[in-house]
């Protein structure tokens, strides 16, 4: 089994949820050499996060951000951590709902994934800047 | 070390969280050769998810999907996604919470898993079908 | 590439959210040797969890706490799984929100985390006990 790890910076996304599957299989031309193996790729930060869902109507991406905004509020006196002002708390909680690390089956030089599958970078905070990954491949090549 | 993969189509299951420990072990026989790796499971949708959790009390199940249902309402009009019902959107979003990907421990030719931790399946749909899951083991062998 | 495993035990900590980044990198010294790799942090429980988060600021890891007691309310006639306490049902619905698995880049012998983030334990039973971690660390020896 080999291993290949890249660091790669997105370009600066607004917030809200963004398909980025293109940009990590791009950034990592490995992946065609697999045969059978497994990518990580896991975000550096606390308050964006990373998930796999439906990769083709792009209001589903916009219904997430309506629905995160809900489920974890900004307009709440419950929170403690504030300096940042009110999106940051929020963020730090909507990142750990949705994780920081995605493991991703490879096989015959592809990810492994199905039909309406897509990375989505979630970019919680309004102003996030640019956001770093590490993609880490392993697996048997061809 | 070295890898298996395989894939599995599991057979429908009503909406709801479902315990699929066996279905996944017996599925993978290379897993009693394994001293130590990781078992990766990746289901290949993204209106159901995977979670572990109680392996015990079926009321435990029950009351996952009661909880899900009132965190991610259906009776609601903030979605944009709404042409395939009213579970369609709420499934989406509750495949993102609770994730397509496990990551599982293996020692000496077992999961390494808490006496009361399971696999679910947790169907978000009303219908959702045949569910398709990837399963990779990784690992040295005894 | 080469792995290693490692069972440990932590202290008991109070329900809350706990800083455990230096118990586990003490733990497993082969770490340093890794030239790339991937470590998985796996808890063998169903009602505690881990998460990554800012390791800075304590505030954080209290908003935590408040914000998913009030998600996953214990005040609620909904579950039918209440032998154990109000705090049962609701520690297994938070840790399967969290999750039980953390997959972490590893790079020239250290965590490729962001500077701000660190490891979780989230407790969710007011008297869990200890918890118990399998550390498994894959990768290429420098």
């Amino acid at each position: 089994m080999n291993i290949y790890q890249k660091e790669i910076l997105l370009v600066q996304k607004p917030r809200g949820f963004h398909l980025i599957s293109k940009e990590i299989i791009s950034a990592i031309p490995e992946l065609k050499m697999i045969r059978a193996g497994m990518l990580n790729v896991f975000i550096c930060h606390t308050s964006a996060s990373l998930t796999i869902n439906e990769n083709a109507d792009p209001d589903v991406r916009t219904d997430f951000e309506t629905h995160f905004n809900t489920m974890v509020p900004e307009n709440t006196e419950d929170y403690l951590h504030t300096s940042e002002g009110p999106d940051d708390m929020t963020s730090h909680i909507k990142s750990s709902i949705l994780g920081c690390s995605l493991n991703i089956p490879v096989t015959d030089g592809e990810l492994n994934t199905g039909i309406w599958q897509g990375i989505y970078l979630c970019e919680h905070r309004n102003n996030g800047g640019r956001r770093k990954l590490i993609l880490t491949l392993t697996g048997t090549e061809k």
